[in-house]
């Protein structure tokens, strides 16, 4: 089992420096950042400076999309931080949420995140390419052959095919074992399908974790389940809800959500949070004493996942990452 | 008067730490990135690097254009590495030159140059900000409210009253003390008509510096005027030789120009070189012994020039670097 | 107030980087480090590590003593590491204790304490010394004349007044704020009775903090009176329990002490603990939750303490500084 | 082939921080300091702060003596070294030649050089030591069991034999292939002699590399025979000149020596330069162009030395570093 931590741009960089170091030394592999560059900062120049205070941690966004980019400048920037790393750089890749819809644009289609992820690896990769927006085709002349992996965000039934299909794994936004496994076996079927080789594939679950009393980490992380509806709301709204195509556990919630703020997406002072049960809360991240998140995450080991990933946005960072060094990254170990 | 380094994307990181840390210790004050995509790698990851290796060094794309990023991406990015080195980045500007020919796309005309300049500053600095290709309008809610300097490269008479209108200063690639005073004049006058207060306005000529004999200083740096001619050429197809508006100094070797090899941009290697007298090359850089440059750079300042920014580009960088800590730096202090 | 933490040689170096880094983004200006170099590891080349992961924190040995090496070896090292921290390097001292005892060896006398106080400032100053043990004068030919700032560990009266008399601040390991005034008085009149300048007089109350419920906290700090206890043995032996020259708080609970294993010197397993009472435990160190921490840092400020310095021996070393930075320090900004 | 370069504690800090660095990219396996603590700053710390900035590069005084600190202190300096630059630190060893001599003292004799050896690797290994000056036996707790290289500097023919019996390679302050191998094979007879397994024994050869024109080399490199010049003498003063002993090209220049100062000792300002003929300058050093430099150094392959540690006294150090990066160490690769 890998762990990581997923960062906001909020952190003061002098403090992302120090955690990324001590979060490599307590045994985490991963460090993810929100790539939304208006809400928070862009998240390359950080991915870049933690780079260099740490010597074997990967870095990625959690997600980047389509969009925001000119994919010549994406395949540029993903295939730079790569070389200068000596290879720790890898990529979430989704539709694009909110950097998109901050800007009154919509995500991408799940067709183009497929040609944007099969077509910037090769890219990286040193291929010349065409694509739509560049008249010419691009092919970097000083690529070194680096085989970016692309880990693509998924919830639906489309999103996990593609995931699945062109993704080196999928990014799945909660850690409740029985869901991930649903999801996972979705995307690797899909893979399958497509007579692809799934042995490596990586099933990534993002969550919080929070230690201590259940009602302080449920205050603390009640925000989470609050931002992913807001992706299962897209899902239930394309599928239906009661289609069997969602599952039930996943749907329900969303029935009484009344509406999210987006200015304040991912943020605990988000306003839309009071029809989240406890129930849903415990479900979805890693709440408790040491032991509990040991159990929690053999389950997640045990349904396939890969890597879990701790959203690191309830407060507490070093005191969650001190934790896990201590107390429960050596039970994987 | 201030000294800069430009180095291109091609540098191995390693050096490129190393680099900076020897200019840095020496002296230099401002570290420059040619901003061209896809010749050489992204240039931000590289100085985001580099930040994390100096303490009072600034860092910019020299230069960087309106049209490679999203204004939104460009003015997150520009304020996210202000931010982590405590403000030390500024921004050179062109129309996009290299980076959007070899996409096959055209350069930005002036007017977009400007507003770029104008909005780009305003987004970084906290402002809301409407442009042609956001729905929303947009504001960084975590800006801390840096005034980003913007440095503008021009030759030409209306890219010269640009940069005097809007920019910080003005990037002229050429050491020839006549030229960067009629050029810097421009700019001035410019600024001045438009009721600005030009005091604070830098003039930063760019060019290769080399040392030793002339005939191997020649042979480093031929590629310098070679590369600038392809601007100039611009320049006198736009407004005409021999018009009184370029200089004849300037127009006189583009005459036997036969033409210019994008794939080689900035190469010692590009073939059309054998067209450049040595008069032009002693002109354009500044080459020779200790003394030779010492003098050269005293009449830079003479003629207004705030700093001299050397190209890198010409081989033997660490000599270099330590030659002007020793030898020219010291006469300046 | 100033905060300071010291370390033991013990802790594994990736972990000592990060947690001054840590420490020093906190607001901690101090980092000390046992010198007892074969109980521990040798501390000066942690120290060198540890100033080039931060810029602001000053280091140094808490405390060395006038035995363990060469007075010109130790002049040469710390103006050495005064000059590559940019004088951020200063000293505390001692009779010699366990440095000295697991060799064999007797602690220095108070009058050689005082001697090498003032010819091994007078080293790093740059001024030319002879001491006994060489036969020839000492000059550093390559000091900047760094005034390096000197502390004195003591508790007996006649360690006081020689810290009164020669040193720069007196280093007091107990965090009980009426003996730390029984104390300073002590030195501070002892300095201003030789007519020294006293006003910048640095008092360093010197134990362990602990955070949480007294029960924890206790047996986490259990061992810090016991090793303290050592020295008052000393003082008790030395000056007569109940001869109204120790206060009787500080002797009464060393009459039931038996013993001392100097192989386990400063940790939690040492056997001798069970004599030492919660009245101690709680009055030596700082203990609970942060608002007890934060007025008993007041009451030792209000007796004149200048550093409240944490030994930072018990474990959950993240977390103490994490409490630290976000409940403790923004209280006296 | 092994490169090394050897510092004095001259340098400013900033500059050794970025001399290591660019030396190790230049593939610089090793960087000596020189450990006289009164001439120069304290070497420890320096190599403390510069093994910070390196990964793989070894460190280690080039050489210390057994008389400059207790044998406790150096072996919990050594060891410590060693573990927090994971087994980057070696030993140069020597019987103490200004480190003595400046404070009056004798340097040691080698009967105490061997025992030093012997008894610090001991320690570092974290076996129990008995040694003179400690009343008990010495044993380093934390002790990871690093096992210590020792290189014995050596001229006459009782330190050589000494350094074959007890030491891990001899240290030559000579680049003369001949008396290089003179000297090797004395030492290698006597570890064979003493039935150790010589086939990994270190043969160091120091001296200076100097670039350029025969004149320029000459005057920036005379100061090193005079320096060597007085190892020379005692070896002359006890063996006898024309003894068969010492051989003759060695003796020769030193019967028209007539002193050395010093408190200028290893500087090129240092007067008793005029009797060092150009051949012993020629013959002592590396200098000349490129390829001189390749083909001298190809000699001392030829005769077992295992590192070329280069003296990097006499100016220039940047560029030296850049010479031998791209000129000299690639034709040994």
């Amino acid at each position: 089992m890998d762990f990581g931590i997923t960062f906001k741009g909020f952190v003061e960089p002098q403090r992302a420096r120090n955690l990324v170091r001590q979060a490599e030394a307590a045994g985490f592999s991963h460090c993810w950042f929100y790539d939304s560059h208006i809400l928070w900062r862009e998240c390359y120049p950080a991915i870049a400076m933690c780079m260099e205070h740490t010597s074997k941690m990967k870095f990625g966004p959690c997600v980047t999309n389509p969009n925001s980019r000119d994919w010549s400048i994406a395949a540029s920037l993903f295939a730079s931080l790569a070389l200068q790393s000596e290879g720790r750089f890898v990529v979430g890749l989704g539709r694009g949420d909110s950097a998109m819809r901050v800007m009154g644009k919509k995500p991408a289609n799940l067709a183009r995140v497929a040609e944007f992820t099969q077509k910037v690896k090769a890219m990286v990769r040193g291929e010349e390419v065409t694509y739509g927006e560049s008249p010419e085709p691009v092919k970097l002349p000083w690529s070194v052959g680096y085989e970016l992996p692309m880990y693509i965000g998924a919830y639906g039934p489309k999103a996990l095919k593609t995931a699945g299909e062109v993704g080196d794994g999928v990014i799945l936004q909660i850690a409740d074992p029985s869901l991930v496994k649903w999801f996972a076996e979705q995307a690797i079927s899909a893979g399958k399908d497509a007579g692809r080789d799934m042995s490596d594939y990586q099933i990534i679950a993002s969550a919080p974790a929070y230690m201590g009393d259940m009602k302080k980490c449920r205050d603390a992380t009640r925000w989470f389940p609050a931002m992913v509806g807001n992706h299962v709301a897209d899902i239930v709204e394309k599928y239906g809800a009661h289609s069997g195509l969602v599952p039930e556990s996943l749907t329900q919630y969303i029935e009484q959500r009344k509406g999210y703020d987006y200015s304040k997406h991912g943020q605990s002072d988000n306003p839309y949070l009071d029809f989240i049960s406890d129930e849903i809360i415990d479900s979805f991240s890693v709440l408790g004493e040491p032991d509990a998140h040991i159990a929690k995450i053999k389950e997640l080991e045990a349904v396939g996942t890969t890597q879990f990933n701790i959203y690191l946005d309830s407060g507490e960072e070093e005191h969650i990452i001190a934790d896990y060094a201590e107390k429960i990254i050596p039970a994987f170990r």
